[in-house]
């Protein structure tokens, strides 16, 4: 059997009891740690699980997946995802490989950042699609995001911003010579986040949003110093929400009352926010 | 402190290993009980967690909320949820009410079906806005659910439809002569949702989806026997998929094929599915 296990969103006791119950008793344990990443390192993990992990990068995942199969026939194989195992990143692939080689699958759910957003006092009906954001580059500044964007803005909606990580990425020298030399791991920021929105802003003109527009950036969400912030994008684009991982939503117009009245605590600035909402959020 | 802890969708063993601490430590354990219910009764709730548990009906989570909170300045009181404190129902004016009286809150994500409904293979980032499907009676058959269906279909995007429960109900007799009698339990099936789904399209003629237009139908998400069906709205207006709970993923036109490929699996017929796919979905 195959198990796909949620592990949460923060540290090694937000893994469920059933989740944790599979863990100890799986023969193989691999953790995905490239999409998303746990506030904790593989050590902590391996001393709560009392056994080993194995890391599985997205080469083993993406061309190895035989590997991590193997024997799954027989025996049980447990394949660890931050968050849910179908959430933001999905292990179809590997479930439906599985599949074609005989092997028995089962998803041991878990918080997603997908639902966990609604930490931020955002009703998760008013959500539109979710996008992701990449880190620009001088040459490479995509803004597919914007489009779709666009489209929940039209509706009122609220949107939900994915924060690119990167981890274990070869500098394209590096991978030109065939170094398998990796750089540090870097993960967006909030403040980087609503700075790319407000370039592409400038750049598309097509006024889905602005410097006034109000967004909230979470940080950690889940964890003991989880941190929520309400503002003005020009305002998240100066905060410091500390380490990672952060997401931002942008907020939809159709945001209702006690929506507001929820989020308005945790304003960088009340009259700059409530200045703000008047130009038209509150609408329904 | 005030402890929002989410219980995820199945049964006893879907609790965090951090929710499980808190559940054990509380002074006072409430299960919210009225908007989602576990697959499992409250008395095998209590003989895993070594104690006992107050059921918190909506009267009491509505109107005596001060009585949950009583003490909370000093001592810890924990509040069950099914699922995720803020998924898709939120607590955020039990926290208010909290914030409000100087005690402090802390919330323990788990699965929500906002984020588990990921199970069926379809990409949680091509879902538009969530929906309610209410029981529908002789006289009255709200439909606001179909614009919001069709803003999202506009833009094909999947659409979550949560079904309706009823518990601890009285009926308009019952409540009019002041008898606290109530009725028994009833969860809306997939069938029912299709088949008030076609009613109301037959009503409304905006030809937002009809009798071809492909869903899927989601028992049990995160349970053992978790079932999920594909098909036609037709064909899932004559689907049993057993025991409560059950939701409907009405699907987008943008469906990509890598979905298709995971959700042909479990169609109720692969010709009628491989047909009404063929009517427009795929495209991106």
């Amino acid at each position: 059997m195959l198990y796909l296990v949620g592990l949460g969103l923060a540290d090694e006791k937000d893994i469920t009891v059933r989740g944790l119950e599979v863990v100890k008793s799986a023969s193989r344990v691999y953790l995905e740690a490239y999409t998303s990443i746990l506030l904790v390192d593989k050590e902590k993990l391996e001393a709560f699980y009392g056994r080993s992990v194995i890391v599985a990068d997205r080469e083993l995942v993406e061309t190895g997946s035989d590997e991590i199969l193997y024997g799954a026939t027989d025996v049980d194989v447990a394949f660890l995802v931050v968050g849910d195992p179908f959430g933001a990143t999905t292990h179809t692939d590997l479930v439906l490989r599985a599949r074609e080689l005989g092997i028995q699958t089962k998803s041991i759910p878990n918080a997603s950042i997908m639902s966990g957003i609604g930490c931020t006092g955002l009703q998760l009906y008013n959500f539109g699609q979710t996008v992701s954001m990449v880190f620009f580059t001088e040459t490479w500044k995509p803004s597919s995001y914007y489009d779709r964007v666009k489209e929940n803005a039209s509706l009122g909606l609220h949107t939900l911003v994915l924060l690119d990580i990167k981890v274990k990425e070869q500098s394209l020298e590096n991978m030109a010579r065939g170094r398998k030399i990796y750089e540090p791991p870097r993960y967006m920021t909030v403040a980087q986040c609503a700075s790319q929105m407000l370039e592409t802003e400038e750049e598309r003109k097509e006024g889905v949003y602005g410097p006034d527009s109000l967004a909230i950036g979470a940080a950690r969400v889940g964890a003991p110093d989880q941190e929520l912030v309400a503002g003005t994008l020009k305002e998240l684009a100066e905060v410091d929400m500390g380490r990672p991982l952060h997401s931002l939503v942008l907020l939809g117009k159709r945001a209702h009352d006690l929506e507001k009245d929820y989020i308005l605590q945790f304003a960088v600035n009340k009259e700059t926010f409530n200045t703000a909402w008047k130009q038209g959020y509150g609408a329904s």
